[in-house]
């Protein structure tokens, strides 16, 4: 199957949507690209060697600022972000430090809270306001990525807030017991070294569908792990694993996701937390 | 409360992080901005008023590469992309219609097959998986959306998705019945006309916190209620809550928002069809 004709036949394939994008000499960019999407294009994750510098408090005010113009609800602004500049704090929150943590938060509490002061009996409890909540918290965190790598800082999206005790977020942050949840934390900063590369993306079959959903055939998911191993397309975390494996994937699930190793009491942490945050309604009965 | 002195004090305390974003006038921008936070800071939604105009090929084919760059957990791009042309089909997805719909869904549906493949037991069913797969899937969103925007293109992003028989949406698109979400719906298109302002932002108390999370005094959520009904703020959806109610909130929460009558059958809905996607565990025995 990996044979460069198959292997064009189907990179064409999945690029019939992007201007193939991971084959950038095979097809022409449609349009001289902009700024701001050329800002977008070089987006990169750095992954914890920040160094140890402040961001200037201008360029915060403009990212913070930034942040805020990303659409949401209702413009009833259901999130919350702490701006975390201490760096101890920011290593027990998410794992990372750098130059400021901003953590973003689901957060209905302000809302709750003017709904109460007026009378109105206002619970915001179900997982629908958790969806549309983390949704809107979501958006004001990549807005936030997009105008810091403007400026010239780097960024780091982290879960690592979800790794571990997740109670300590509440503990080390005063933040409320209800109505409040963490989603992700941005760490920003600047690296200590360029990336000697970006990273790819798939952008075909699988990714992209067109009209409705495509379910993938056994033929374009064996393409799919075979685009993986080749190093032209970027994909793969690191290249340690061709010493050890046949394909990337084989390090991605057994290494990497640990699967047939996984814990389960992280699951159950996040899911009883979110019960008592109140966004998951109890059974009914 | 409402004298001009307390809203004075109000709006700069509210200011202390960011450059005075609801008062241009009262602070300087601390420096001028590029063309990256010029296109952010226009981002404005378009609520149904499209032309009847299609895309151009090419600007969705960079918006959709853009909307790839976005991070994401571990590279795995736990999401698709379902691109929707029809004007039938975008109007029954999510309630409206424009130059196209891209509707964003949580989707372990190709990485599970990929390691199903190869052998491997992968079954992204818990609440963690859910929440990091929807907050890739909203951060590619977004960068679609800021895309778009620095190409002239304006949108839309919409939960309309999760309103009324949400089942629909597998019907129609052939979603995958497990492992796959729909998260959010984002319309592409020219508006028919200008909106004569960009909506406003809170900024402050409520929304940014330094270092711990501030909860807020009695005070604070009084002058809140009264900066949504500041004309300056922009933070109201309508002005029409003039004639009727004392405060802009009251029309917020008794009008819009319906409190006191809202129905509960649509919370159940999201969870018994997030349970079928498998991504809500459980209960534990």
């Amino acid at each position: 199957m990996n044979t460069p004709a198959s292997r064009r036949t189907f990179f064409q394939r999945s690029a019939l949507v992007t201007g193939g994008f991971l084959l950038p000499d095979e097809k022409a960019q449609p349009t001289p690209p902009n700024e701001t999407i050329k800002t977008i294009r070089s987006l990169r994750s750095t992954h914890g060697n920040f160094l140890d510098k402040p961001l200037p408090e201008a360029a915060l005010e403009t990212i913070l600022q930034s942040s805020l113009r990303a659409a949401n609800a209702s413009n009833n602004q259901s999130y919350s972000i702490v701006v975390i500049k201490s760096r101890q704090m920011m290593k027990s929150v998410c794992g990372y430090q750098g130059g400021c943590v901003l953590l973003y938060c689901a957060d209905y509490t302000r809302i709750k809270a003017c709904a109460e002061t007026m009378g109105y009996s206002y619970d915001p409890k179900t997982i629908v306001d958790f969806v549309t909540a983390s949704t809107n918290t979501a958006l004001a965190a990549q807005t936030a990525v997009i105008a810091a790598r403007s400026l010239g800082i780097d960024s780091l999206l982290t879960n690592g807030i979800h790794r571990g005790d997740m109670d300590r977020l509440w503990k080390l942050l005063d933040l409320p017991q209800t109505h409040c949840f963490p989603i992700i934390a941005l760490v920003l900063g600047y690296p200590t070294e360029e990336p000697n590369h970006l990273k790819g993306r798939l952008d075909g079959p699988g990714i992209i569908h067109s009209e409705k959903y495509h379910a993938l055939t056994k033929e374009e998911v064996g393409e799919i792990i075979l685009k993986y191993d080749d190093k032209d397309s970027r994909l793969a975390l690191n290249d340690d694993w061709r010493a050890k494996y046949k394909h990337y994937l084989d390090w991605f699930f057994g290494d990497w996701m640990g699967l047939r190793s996984k814990p389960a009491d992280q699951e159950t942490q996040m899911l009883r937390l979110l019960k008592r945050s109140r966004f998951v309604e109890p059974p009914q009965v």
